[in-house]
């Protein structure tokens, strides 16, 4: 049974199961001390500039939690959307870990602006208030979308001049190169993001995230935040090794575009039908989509997928990296069928 | 190369390997929603009771840390040796995610005795002192020390007629089932353990532990501690078809199995090398012995181990599922070598 | 130099004075087992309940966030209005200090309602969220408004009927009962609260709140919260003392009842000035208005108060149990000189 | 009833009710922005140094707390005596806030010596292990004893070599200076003193203590650490009052002058009494003893005081301001009657 609820209940791809038995020789030094991990370091430098730093952690909330633990206080807020995945699907872990609050701002699209997050300037000096220090962006956002260069820059020249650090969550960050048609270092590091989330296991990895620095100021004694942070992994290599594979032959990129591509095949298959309303530009991986009430329980019967907002019987349909053209096509078969025998 | 550093420098038993394979195939569930992980917590059930509850975690530290947090508040304590890992290898992160303070007990073997924790009950009920809660045992010991069932079942009686639970880090308790030529049940919640963390990676596993509680009233709610903690995996299916393989023709048995009798048969041989001195019981897969000085570096620059006590050129020689006696007798003819060599 | 910054710029009540010179006389027992305390404690359980637990605490801030921290654990949410001071003015203590995320509401009048906070029920069970576990309402509110008893009783009903505590910050509870004109019992307990932060500094005290329980099974070991949580005053009589005195006679009615009025007169003669607006009903000791911007800074240099909201040019201006009718006709009258002599 | 309880026991000088009460006129800018406090910063800085910067708290353990706060990250680990408040009587608050560990050391007499810390340096750079950066002392210690200032310079200077921090506990810190006949200034911040917790309470005051940081860099953004710790008191007047009484005409040194006297004539008395011997050389107002334990009981029924160590039978008696010749007289020939009448 496959589906369209998450692409992380996709498979591990055949190459970066290769490349962990690859690896699976002799003893290694645990912890991060072995010559793949230092390969696999290089390997991010090459793709996001030589100064910036890389630690690896075992998920993406962990990626983002400690990577807002090495910008903060306990006494900062962090600005964020309010569909964000640190503020609604990390049961709290950043406040847990961090201290900070989460300070959330209401949007159409997922995506973060100037004008909505200027009012937390209020807040600065006031020993009463939390202190704004992070914003917190996604990239593609949890709805799907998408920033581009010029907003990201202008995100970051923001926080930049008043005091604070842009985070980016990227959990799908590849999708989201495939689908500026960019390579990543483009639209993070050179418009100054200071912090990046890179998610690997959605597309295509097993287990394994990256968090990457934009330079080492930042994260001056972050191995001990990530030790505590209890994300250290002993047998490290086993991250490494996937990520190595990860890049070589740019299979992050083969994997996301496969992806991507998915997705733009369901929105073309989806439009045309009248009982359907795409509600979000799809960007990249993920189709957000109002559907008929009526058919949306029979249709989970024979695919899993997720209610987004279940008062507007609205759904999320995530593509993967081995979603396949037949799928999607019984997929929307299933759809007409069922249009046909409910009173939609 | 490979050597004594620890059992985590080793690579992944072939089985664990194939099982990774067999299980990547279409889609799953995410989170542990999934058949594979239904699999693996009935074979922990059927190890282990019934009644116990099983949470996977990616990590050791998180499986101790966790499962002490789902027993305490804040203003509790944990009372462990001195030489434990919660004291000393988790950089804190038992207070910083647990609030708790850690009172350690100084020992000569790594294990805990109820006189030396009967002076802590001075605590209780004043509200200026932490309310020592859990009693933290490791089995094996962090000096390769074991308990003994009459043992366990003393603590644990202490620690429930006062109020208290016993945790048992059990990084190692395939070795503890071996040396003790029992079932691990038997020395666990048969004697009263209330949480057990349940190590994999240390013996032929890739990543993964279990947190094992003794019933379902002791983790009540543990699936938000588990997710806020940043443990919960989304790909779970890699670490439960890992644990089913663990378990299948009791694997981590025979792992663990070799892995002792690689330590006895290196206790074997050094004993009779007079310079050498062996300073802990070897009850497992560890090794302790304190060596001449001068032949501890040039010893170093061949194989991997770690000296334990600088002063008293003491080191920890841990023997893996994967080390082969050519490894342990070359070893020991370099030593002879060197002691030959040097003016020890 | 007076004003209407806030009800805590105000001084201390001569009789709250003659209470602390009163018990000055030899040794009592530290940490709250003294007489002094005992007594105290019983005048509160013959206001609010024989049922009630006291405990008390330096501040308010200290009040909301134990009091919470005793009903929840890190993963817990707390539902609050946008403007509540739990969100806005205490720095992220609560989130610090409890781990709980704040879910916030947009309100007009700083008030929650049940249809505002219903949507939070779509993350029960979830781990992926924080579970809703407390709601907590002002009263007054920060925007000086107030909750009937019915309106009370609504969302404790709301509250209990969804595994769900209802918390009431009462900075300024005794505006609130002589504003209702009745007793503290009739809108806290009795409609039921849970747990209360009964305030004293705001009304005539010098220093101490007050953490008000239900009943003790809602704070068991709650001794040891306070003192961790670093609010146990080592020489409690003289807070004891300070709400001794604070009863007697009804003092805290009459302080209450004299700051309300000086807010009605306040109301009274800026409503006929035409380029006033009150903004809010005024219900107790606060009053909310639109100034004309051109007055506000000369306005301010003569009395303390604070503009609530700089783009609207909305002050707000608390009366207090010192505040004196002369003053509020001297400041009325400058208003309306100010008025004449810029250009509004 | 009196007694050698403690100095918190005692009551609050007449020089300080006297102060609160003149200060008691008017408004004042809440939150610290008076003239009040304004005033008794600057008798700090007069007294300990232009350069430092100085806090308010309500309590000692917040104090000790929040300063250790300010130097550390969550990572790192506090070296401390065994004996030490922050570690015995806090209740885990210093872990729970900061987040770090306490290491501690076994003494005899309540003093850290670098002997005994230097075998903290072998965790440094180990990212498994907590990294040491403060030392914390207590002047006078939990056992009545008291660093000379080159012990204290001693101490800072191997700090400030390990990139270390000194704190120090001076909840005595007024007994201490009479007890060294120095200015105070001289054995902290001349020696090195980081962070300095500057007691009040027990030496006459009714609450309020300070946290005194050695110059502005240590505590940069501390506002916030502050507010979100709960410490900041809303009328703050009435602390600084009360600290300006206590510097004023050297009050602080007449209190503590007479404690310390008191304690001297208590000494004087027990010392010629065979039975009882003095366990801790007495350098300010703390008296230890061994007691027959067939005193101790009824000795308690008209004096307040602890038992220190039951199973020896220690006992610490407390001086304070406000303990009189007559009581120590009174306390000594009851002693006398005891032992005469029971058999010791």
């Amino acid at each position: 049974m496959k589906g369209f609820a998450s692409d992380n209940y996709s498979g591990v791809h055949p190459q970066i199961m290769k490349a962990l038995a690859d690896v699976n020789v002799d003893h290694a030094t645990a912890y991060g001390g072995d010559a793949y991990t230092e390969k696999a370091v290089q390997q991010f430098k090459h793709l996001l500039g030589e100064q910036v730093e890389v630690y690896f952690t075992f998920i993406g909330t962990a990626a983002n939690v400690l990577g807002l633990k090495a910008l903060t206080q306990p006494y900062h807020a962090v600005i964020c959307a309010e569909t964000a995945h640190i503020h609604v699907d990390e049961c709290g872990a950043p406040e847990r870990f961090t201290g900070c609050k989460l300070l959330t701002v209401s949007t159409q699209d997922g995506k973060l602006r100037i004008a909505d997050i200027e009012k937390f300037q209020s807040l600065v000096d006031f020993e009463h208030h939390v202190q704004p220090k992070v914003i917190s962006i996604s990239q593609t956002t949890e709805l799907g979308t998408l920033y581009t260069p010029d907003e990201i820059k202008a995100l970051a020249d923001y926080a930049h001049s008043h005091n604070m650090y842009l985070q980016m969550d990227g959990a799908r960050i590849a999708n989201a190169a495939v689908a500026l048609n960019m390579p990543i270092k483009n639209f993070t590091f050179d418009c100054g993001v200071d912090v990046l989330s890179f998610g690997g296991t959605k597309n295509g990895m097993m287990y394994g995230e990256a968090i990457v620095f934009a330079n080492a100021s930042l994260c001056e004694n972050f191995k001990y935040i990530r030790k505590q942070g209890m994300q250290l992994a002993s047998k490290m290599r086993y991250i490494s090794a996937q990520f190595s594979a990860y890049f070589s032959d740019d299979l992050y990129l083969k994997t996301a575009s496969h992806a991507n591509a998915m997705a733009q095949l369901l929105v073309e298959k989806l439009t045309p039908i009248p009982e359907i309303e795409i509600t979000q530009k799809p960007a990249a991986n993920a189709v957000f989509a109002k559907l008929p009430k009526a058919i949306i329980k029979p249709l989970q019967e024979e695919y899993f997928f997720y209610e987004w907002d279940e008062q507007n019987h609205e759904v999320r349909l995530m593509c993967s990296w081995d979603t396949t053209e037949t799928e999607i096509e019984n997929f929307v078969s299933l759809i007409k069928k069922l249009l046909k025998t409910t009173e939609a």
